[in-house]
């Protein structure tokens, strides 16, 4: 039976992930939810982020899906290393892929990591590069502005310019020659990013990444779906308008239909 | 017996409020809750808002209270015309005082109503102003980033003025000369408010007039407390360290105890 991939996410963001397993698996179908009654995760405590992320895995497996990607780099820090081997479902989030091009990618091995408060004070990130190399030294900082910039459109221009600069000042003073964009909304302001970090330091969107892995997983199970377009479908918890609003900007394309449902268990 | 005044918001934004209560009624015990758990509420729909707002007058009846306060604009404008007259207990919310005052301080009868996505779509102060007074003329206005600006604290400098300058643009172009600043955040950017709109405008911050119609009430009912100190009991659904730490900011004093409790019923 032909089954979807599931994708969670705390609101829009994920759609930058969703966007490019579109691009490279055109042929999966995949069902998305957005956490839009609860948004955003990236300021709740650990406790609470895993209470709502089986509430959204527990959803998507009442649709069936054949594995799900959590497109949230809040939850992949905070919930999935302690949720993950719960489920029978494999579970892709977006921090090890991105983890792993950036330990690649870095040649005077000083990794930059931005992304939300809630990921950052996690330490996931770091945790996981020391392991694939103790020599790392990782610098991470939190930019709590930089999603409602994204969600509000404020993608460049002279304030958010200079809110960047704020942030990543700690980043350029470590000598990072490369950042884990750690946080789904923030491809949105890769060219305000680059500007503040200069065009010489590597910046890691997972998404490509991500999409990889998942292709990967598909295959090895003998799971990848045959040579038909795929159907998206997309589910929020509240503000579906509000959802479809942001989809162009997040996923590169509108969404005609998203319906709302209740995941509180 | 003696009893509390209760009061909620979605999250720290009703301390500004807790602040006013307590300068003009220091005799009266009074017990919180933020729901930082599924703040913010600005963007949700009003029926999600709705149903937080019951879940939240529930807690607070429970508690025991003698009247509740809510110290958040969004719930005031979306939810609390549908849900008032549910209850036995008076509601006040932060609407009407701050419409009143408006309606009295504007000379020239052009009003400015700043908010959240939620207070602005609702069109709750327009509807009740025009009931005070059908010839003034409002013009309202959202400033989604204002919220994340004061809990991050960027409270003044050259970005959150571009900012300030970019969303007020419209109630200068409409010559408003009184401003409701229609959030409980925004008091704290006050001074960034006043110097995008000029000296000349009249800014109204609703808490002062909240505290004293709570006053009038619980005097007309003989339910002041008498003179003795009185307590206040900080209650969150998530993450209290995080609600700490921005009391001093909002409230104007520390918060030592912060008990988190789950309202979902």
């Amino acid at each position: 039976m032909r089954k979807a991939i599931g994708v969670f996410d705390s609101g829009v963001g994920g759609l930058t992930v969703v966007r490019e397993i579109i691009r490279q698996l055109p042929y999966e179908d995949i069902i998305y939810f957005g956490d839009t009654a609860r948004v955003p995760y990236g300021i709740k405590s650990q406790e609470t982020v895993i209470r709502f992320s089986i509430e959204n895995i527990l959803f998507l497996l009442k649709q069936d899906v054949k594995l799900i990607c959590v497109a949230c780099n809040t939850v992949s820090s905070f919930a999935l290393p302690v949720i993950k081997n719960h489920f029978k479902v494999p579970i892709v989030g977006v921090l090890s892929p991105g983890v792993r091009e950036a330990v690649y990618a870095t040649q005077n091995k000083r990794v930059g990591i931005i992304g939300t408060r809630g990921t950052v004070k996690s330490r996931a990130y770091e945790k996981e590069i020391k392991q694939l190399d103790g020599e790392v030294q990782v610098t991470a900082v939190a930019c709590p502005l930089f999603v409602p910039f994204a969600e509000e459109g404020w993608l460049g221009g002279k304030v958010v310019q200079e809110v960047a600069q704020t942030y990543l000042k700690p980043l350029k003073k470590a000598g990072v020659d490369t950042v884990i964009l750690g946080c789904t909304h923030y491809p949105l302001l890769k060219p305000v990013i680059r500007q503040a970090m200069g065009a010489q330091v590597a910046l890691i969107d997972s998404a490509k990444q991500v999409a990889m892995e998942v292709k990967n997983i598909l295959a090895a199970d003998g799971l990848l779906n045959p040579r038909e377009r795929g159907r998206h479908k997309f589910y929020v918890s509240d503000n579906p308008e509000w959802f479809s609003g942001l989809a162009k900007r997040f996923l590169g394309q509108g969404i005609k239909d998203v319906s709302k449902v209740d995941v509180n268990v």
